[in-house]
C-alpha cells in the first residue's frame, strides 16, 4: 500500500476536533452544550449581503479575474480609505477566505525550511498552514501576566537566524483578544527594516476593538510600504463566516505580483461569495455600532464573571471575541473532554477550547482554555457558572 | 528590502495571462477576439442551481463542517452511484474548486523534493499546484501522432525512483480531449499496484465523453480502493466554474483523514457554492444530453475544420473540450501574440493558448496550441477561418 507523506501525517490536528465525539455524545444524552469553543459569530449577516445573491442575474456562473473582480477591489480599497488605510485596487487580491491570504503570503515570502517568528498563543490554524508551507513556526512567547502585549524586541532579535524571513501577528490577537497599540506597531516595524523581514498582520478583526480604542494597522505605518503584508476576511466582519471571501494587501508589487500566481494556479475565488462580500460593504455604521456593543457587554460580563471564580487568572481583552483564561488545573485538553464526559450542571454543560493547540512551544498553556463570547450575555452568564461549578468538582 | 521566495519566483504564470494586454489592446482598436483561449464554457448554468441561491433562507452565512455538509456530501455520493463509482460520503471531501483537491490530494501524499509522473501535455496549473507544494513534475510523453494515448508502461517504468510517489492523469484530458479506455486505465493500476504510488485522477469532464464512448473512472477499477484519488468539480459539469466547489474522494481511509486536515486548516469550503452545487445534482438528463450533443456538435466541426488546413495536425479528442493542434510555425506563443497585436480579418482575430506551458519538458510543443471549444458552432467555423488566413501570412 502507498505511504501518506510525512507532511501529511506531521499536519496538526484541529484542537477541538477530537473533542467533537464527545459533544455528539453529549447531545445525544440530552445535555445542553454552550459552545465557547468556536469563533462562527450569532450576530447575524447583513441583510444587504444576503440580499444581494437572492437577487443575483447570473445565467453562467463563471470564474472571475483570479485577484477577485476589479470592482469589488475598488470597492475594497475605499473600505481601507474610510479605515485611513491607503491602498490602491492594485494591492489587492481577493482569496478564499483570510486562510487562503495566509497560505500565498507564506509562499510568497517563505522557502521550506525559512521560519517565521510569531508571538504566541496564535491562532492554532497557522500551525496548520506552516506545515503546509513546510515552514517553521518560531514561537516568541507573550505572557498572561502581561495581558499578551507584545514581548520586548529583544525576545524577537534572538530568535532571529538567516532563516528569519517574517514575523506574522494577529491584531486583533485570537486567541488572546490583544489589541496592539501604535507604538507596539512601530517597535515591530523597527525589527522589521533592521533584519530586513516581512511584517505579515492578520487584521480580520480589526473593527472589534473596544473601550474607545482604535485599531493601528501596519499599512498606517508610514515607511513600511515594502514590508507589510495584510491577510483580512470578510468572515468576522459581517458575520459571514461561509462566503470564504478575504483578501491579501500589499505595496509591495513584488509580493502582489508573486501572490498573483498563486491566485492564478487556482483560478478564480467564489464569485457568489464576492456578490455578497461586494454588497456588505454598504452595511450602515449602525450595525457595528450595535455589534460593538453587544461583544463589549458580552466580554464585561465575561471577564466579571470569570474574575469571580477562585484560581482563574484572565486578561482584559480589548478586541476580537476571545480570551484566553488560566485555570487552577493541570491539563485543559482532559477537562474539556470530561466537561463533556462525565459532567453537568441541571442537564447543561460547556464545550471549550484547550489552549495548549493555540502554542507551539510544548508543554505551554495546559492550563489554559480559549473562550470565544459568540453567545448572548445570558447564556454566557450560564456558561461561566457552569465553569465555576465544574472547576469545584473537577480532579486531575 | 525583504526578498520573495524562491518558490515564489519559480511560480509559473499562466499560459494564457501574457496574452492578455495584447487582447485588452486588440479590444480597445475595436476588433473582435474569438476566445478559443478559456476553459470557461458559454453553456448555462442549470436553472436549479442558480434558483437554489435566490431562494436561500440563511440569516448567518456560517461555516460548514470543513469536509462539505454530510447532506451535500450523501448525495454527491448518490451521483456517483448513478455513475457506477461506489463510494460513501465518507469517502469525499467537499473543497474549493477541483484545484484546492489536487493541493490537498499533493500535500497528503507527497513531500518535498517527492516526484509525481504526469502524461505530458497536461493541464498548465498542475505546474503551479507543483511549485506550490515543493514536488517535482516527471513528464511522461505523450504524442499527437499517437492521439495522446497512454504511452507504453515501460516509459513510465523508467521514470519511476525511490521518489515517485504518484501517478497524476486528467481524464478526459485537458488540453488534450483524449478519453483514456478501460485497458489504459487497468494499465496504470498495474503500475501503481507494483511499484506503490497513488494513482490521482482529475475527472472533473468525466460527463463529456462523446461518440456514444464512456467514462471508465479509476474507482470503478477493482483492486485500486488504497491508490486511487479522484480530483472533482462541479465547474464543467455544471457550467459552474465560479461557484469553486469540487471535492477529492477516496476509499483508502488514511488518505482521507489525512486530507481532512489540510481541509480543517482552511476551515470551510464556501457555503453559498454548496447550496447552489448541491442543488445542481438535480439537473435532468436533458441537459446533459443537450449538451454532449452540443460539444459534439462543435467538436466535430472544429476537427474537420482544422484537418482543411494544410500543414495542421490535429488529433481526435473523444472527450473534454479541447484540442491541441500542431500547426505550421515554429513558435506559438509569439503566434498567439501576432493573432492579437498584428492580424485582423475584416476587423475579428482569435485568441489561443500556447501549448508550451502545458509541457514541462523544455521545448516540446512549442508549434502546438490549446483550442477550447466554449463557442458557438457559427463562431468556431469562423475563429478557425481567421486562423487559416492567419496562417497564410504569418512569417516567423
Amino acid at each position: 500500500m502507498p505511504r501518506i507523506s510525512n507532511k501529511g501525517v506531521s499536519m496538526p490536528e484541529s484542537p477541538i476536533r477530537k473533542l467533537v465525539p464527545f459533544a455528539e455524545q453529549a447531545y445525544k444524552e440530552g445535555k445542553t452544550v454552550y459552545h465557547l469553543n468556536i469563533g462562527q459569530p450569532d450576530i447575524k449577516t447583513p441583510q444587504v449581503a444576503l440580499d444581494a445573491v437572492r437577487v443575483h442575474s447570473l445565467d453562467i456562473l463563471a470564474y472571475t479575474r483570479s485577484e477577485g473582480s476589479e470592482g469589488y477591489r475598488i470597492k475594497i480599497a475605499d473600505y481601507y480609505a474610510k479605515n485611513d488605510i491607503h491602498v490602491k485596487h492594485d494591492d489587492i487580491i481577493v482569496t478564499t477566505g483570510g486562510s487562503e491570504a495566509l497560505l500565498f503570503a507564506f509562499g510568497t515570502v517563505m522557502d521550506v525550511d525559512d521560519e517565521v517568528i510569531i508571538p504566541e498563543p496564535f491562532y492554532a490554524n497557522y500551525n496548520g498552514f506552516s506545515t503546509a508551507s513546510g515552514v517553521k513556526v518560531v514561537p516568541v512567547i507573550s505572557k498572561i501576566e502581561d495581558n499578551f502585549a507584545l514581548p520586548p524586541i529583544e525576545e524577537f532579535e534572538k530568535l532571529i537566524t538567516p532563516k528569519t524571513k517574517a514575523i506574522l501577528i494577529c491584531n486583533p490577537g485570537n486567541p488572546t483578544g490583544y489589541l496592539y497599540s501604535k507604538e507596539e506597531i512601530k517597535k515591530l516595524a523597527r525589527i522589521v527594516k533592521k533584519h530586513d523581514l516581512f511584517l505579515i498582520a492578520d487584521e480580520v478583526y480589526r473593527e472589534f476593538a473596544y473601550d474607545g480604542a482604535t485599531h493601528y494597522s501596519i499599512l498606517q505605518e508610514e515607511g513600511l510600504e515594502d514590508y507589510a503584508i495584510i491577510i483580512d476576511s470578510v468572515s468576522k466582519r459581517y458575520s459571514m463566516c461561509g462566503a470564504r471571501i478575504g483578501c491579501l494587501v500589499s505595496k509591495n508589487k513584488e509580493v502582489i505580483k508573486t501572490a498573483l500566481k498563486f491566485a492564478q494556479a487556482r483560478l478564480s475565488p467564489p464569485t457568489l461569495a464576492q456578490i455578497a462580500s461586494e454588497a456588505a460593504l454598504q452595511t450602515p455604521q449602525s450595525y457595528f455600532d450595535d455589534v460593538i456593543i453587544e461583544y463589549e457587554e458580552r466580554r464585561n460580563v465575561l471577564i466579571e464573571e470569570l474574575n469571580k471564580i477562585e484560581g482563574v487568572q484572565v486578561g482584559n481583552p480589548k478586541g476580537a471575541f476571545y480570551c484566553i483564561a488560566q485555570l487552577p488545573i493541570k491539563n485543559s485538553d482532559a477537562f474539556a473532554q470530561w466537561l463533556l464526559e462525565s459532567f453537568h450542571l441541571n442537564g447543561e454543560t460547556i464545550m471549550v477550547a484547550p489552549a495548549a493547540g493555540f502554542y507551539s512551544t510544548p508543554g505551554v498553556g495546559l492550563n489554559q482554555i480559549r473562550i470565544a463570547y459568540v453567545l448572548n450575555v445570558d447564556s454566557l452568564r450560564k456558561a461561566v457558572h457552569i465553569l465555576k461549578e465544574a472547576l469545584k468538582v473537577y480532579k486531575d
